[in-house]
C-alpha cells in the first residue's frame, strides 16, 4: 500500500539527518496521499541508521493505523491536525534544529530581516502561542496542531506562503506542498533563525527590512510572475 | 574476562568522537557490571584511533586494576563514586564539550527552557558546587565524585531522572543504565547547552518552560505510562 | 563556445559547496571573457549536484542569452553591470553566507579588526545602502549592482583591492581576477565575517586595528614589492 | 637533508586542516633540528592539497635557505626568534584560527576559566601588545616575534607551560617540544578560546578559576609526580 510514497517519506526522513536538523530520532516527516485520505509518517522512536522504507507508518485522518507494524510517530496527530486544517499542504516536518528551537525557547517570532527569510516566507516565522496546562494534560499532541491553527487563522496566514512555525519552548514545524518541500522548508527556517540570531547580536537595534522587498523576492520566486529557476 | 562489556565500552568510547563530543583524549566511558561489582573504563590518556577493545581496564569499586596493562583513566575514582552512591546507575561517562563546560565555567545550572531538555532531564541540568582547596590537594577525583554526590542528595535528584551533572569550571558528567545510555545524555547535554545559550542570546529575560510541559514530555518518554518509541 | 571556461565556471560554482557558503542554490559564480565580451554563469535555480558543466549559460553584456538551453542566474543582470563598470573584474560570486549576510542584515560595514581581513580587503568591507521602492520595483537585479558600484565610486573603492561587499537586508557580492578569485574571495568575507562578530562579542568598544598594520599586511600580499607566497 | 624531519613538518602542517584551524594557506607549522640548529617550514603561499614532503624548506637561524626550492613560510623570521629565545622549544605553529583570532582582534588575554584550559596553559593565555608604526615597517615578521619574546620575559613565563600566545589584532604562535606538540597546543588554543567566549556570554561577570584548580589539572598532566596517561 503506498508503496512509493513510503520510499519517498523514508528518504525525506534521512534528509534530515543530511541537512543537520535532528540528533537521534528528534525529528519525523510525513505526506498525505489526498486521494485515499491517508497519512504516511516515520515510526516514533526508531533511529535513522536502522530505519527501512517498509517501516514507514499508514494512518488515517483520525490516526488509526491502517497498515504497518510499528507505531507512528508520537507527534501524528499534530500532523493530522495540520492536514485536515490546511487542504493544500501535502507535507509536513517535525525538528528540534538548534537555532529555530532556541528561538522557540526565547518565545520569539523570527522577524523577517532579509531575502534570505524573503525568499521563502512571506513575512516573520510565527512563534504559536504556549499551551494550558489542560491543553497539555489533555491531546496534548493533537493540540498542539490546534494552538498552531489558531495562530494561521488569527493572522490571516496561508501555511504554504508561511511554511513553519515554531511552537513556544518546543521546536519546528515547517509545511510543503509535500514531504520534500516541507524539509526543505524546515532547512531554510534554521539557516534563517541562525543568521537572524547573529543579526540581533551585531546590531541589537535592527528593525525588519523593507516590506517592497519581501513582496519582490517571495514574488519573483513564487508569484504569478515567478522568473526564479527553470520554467516547469 | 568481560570481553564483551570490553567491546561495548569500547565502542561507547568512540561514540564520544562520532557525537563530536571530545577532542583528543578530553573524555572517557565506563560501565558496571554489577553481578561482579567490576567496572570497564578506557584507558588514561589514549588515542581513541589507536584504542583497541582489549586495552579497555578492569577495576574494582576499590579503584584496583584487575585486569589490563595500561593504566585506568585518571578519573577512574570519580566514575566508582558514582557506582557506589547510585546503585541503578550502570553507565558513566566525562567529557569536556564545549557548550557544557561552557556553562560549567560560568557556575550555572543549565535552566529547563523547553520540551528538548524535558524529554530527557526531569528539571535543571544542576552545576556543583567548586571544590576547596583541600578537596583538590586531596583525593582529588574521588572528591569530584563526592561533591556531585552531595548535590544531587541536597536536591534530592535521582540521578537517571536527571542523568547528567556539570562541575564547577570543569567539564560534563553523564549517567545512564548502560554505558550507551550515558554517552547519548552526554549528547543530549551538550545539544541542550547550546539550545539554551542561544535562547538567553535571543531573550535575555526568558523564563523556565511551565513544570506542567516537563511533567508531560519527561513522562511520555520515560513515566509508566510512556507512549514514544515503540513497545518494548 | 567558451568550453574551457564553461569547465571552471562549473568548477568555481562547486567550490562554493565545498567551502560552505551555499545551502540549496543560494549563490552563483560568473567569468567574463574580455575578448568576446561574454559572461558564463551559473544557471538559475538548479541544485549543485546535478549540474553540468554544459549546463553553464553564455549571455552578452546585454543580458542576451548566446547559448545555453537554460535560463541564466536571476543575479545575472547584476553581475553584468559589474563586468560593465569595473573593467579588471574578471569573476563574480554572489553568496547568502551566514555571518556575512548577517552583517548585511545588520547593515553594517565589516570593520577592518585585524590581519585576515588586512591580506584581502585594503579598508572595511562596505555595506551597499537598502534600494528604494522605486529600485527594487524597477529593474531590481540590475538597481543592485548599480547601488553597490555608486558605493564604490563614493568612497572610491577599487573592486579588486576591497574585493566584495554586502548589500543591505540581502546577502555578498565578492569580485576576483576570475571566478575563482572571486569564489576564494566570498570565503575570505565569511571567515572574516565570523571573527568580526565574535571580537565585538569579546570586546563591545573594540576599535579598528592601525591603518599602517593595513598597509603592511596587504601590502606584503597585493603590494610591488610582494614577498608573501612563491615567484610567479 | 633532513627527510625525515621534513616528512613530519610536512604531516603537523597537514593536521591544522583535519583540526580545522586554517582556511587556504593560513598557517604553518616549523621544528627545530637543535644539533644542526636547522629549522624545516612550510613553503609560503603553498595550498595544503598540492604540498609534499620536499617542498618543506630548510633555513638556518639566520633565515638563509640551506635547501629547498621554494621560499619558506613569510613568517620564518617570527619562527625564528622563538628558537633562539626559547632554547627548550622545538615546534612552532602559527594559525588564524576563528575564535583565537577574535580574541586576539579583541585585544585580550584568554582567562583560565577551568581546566580544560589548565591541562595545558599554566595561568592566562597572553595576548601580546601591539607593534608600532616604526617595528611593522621595520623588520616586521621579526619585530612580531621580539615582541612576544618581551611579553614571556616581562610575566616571566615559560614557553612549554604557556605554550601559546595571541598576537593583538592578528592571530596565533603555539609552541611545542615538536612540531606536533605545537600542533596539538594550537587546537587546544582554539577551543579553550571558543569555550572562553561561550562562558563570557553566560556569564558575564565570571571571574577566573581557583588557582590552587590551576595547580592541581596542569600537575598532573605535566608536573614531576603527573599521573594522566601511561608510564613512558
Amino acid at each position: 500500500m503506498l508503496e512509493a510514497l513510503k520510499e519517498k517519506v523514508f528518504r525525506a526522513n534521512l534528509d534530515l539527518v543530511k541537512h543537520r536538523l535532528v540528533l537521534f530520532t528528534w525529528g519525523n516527516v510525513s505526506e498525505i496521499d489526498r486521494k485515499s485520505g491517508l497519512v504516511v509518517i516515520k515510526p516514533s522512536g526508531v533511529s535513522y541508521d536502522e530505519m527501512k522504507p517498509e517501516d514507514m507508518v499508514v494512518v488515517d485522518l483520525e490516526g488509526k493505523v491502517v497498515e504497518g507494524n510499528l507505531r507512528p510517530s508520537s507527534d501524528t496527530p499534530t500532523h493530522i491536525e495540520f492536514y485536515k486544517a490546511f487542504p493544500h499542504v501535502g507535507g509536513v516536518t517535525h525538528t528540534h534544529s538548534t537555532y529555530a528551537t532556541a528561538w522557540a525557547q526565547a518565545g520569539r517570532d523570527i522577524p523577517f530581516y532579509g531575502t534570505t527569510h524573503a525568499d521563502y516566507f512571506y513575512g516573520d516565522i510565527p512563534c504559536a502561542r504556549s499551551l494550558t496546562q489542560a491543553e497539555i494534560e489533555g491531546e496534548y499532541e493533537k493540540n498542539t496542531g490546534l494552538v498552531i491553527i489558531e495562530r494561521f487563522k488569527k493572522d490571516d496566514l496561508d501555511p504554504l506562503a508561511v511554511p513553519g512555525v515554531l511552537i513556544k519552548s518546543h521546536g519546528v514545524f515547517a509545511f510543503g506542498k509535500d514531504a520534500d518541500g516541507s524539509v526543505y522548508n524546515a532547512t531554510v527556517i534554521e539557516e534563517v533563525a541562525k543568521m537572524a540570531a547573529i543579526t540581533e547580536q551585531l546590531n541589537p537595534t535592527v528593525v525588519r527590512a523593507d516590506r517592497f522587498m519581501m513582496e519582490k523576492h517571495y514574488m519573483r520566486k513564487h508569484g504569478k510572475n515567478a522568473y526564479y529557476g527553470q520554467k516547469k
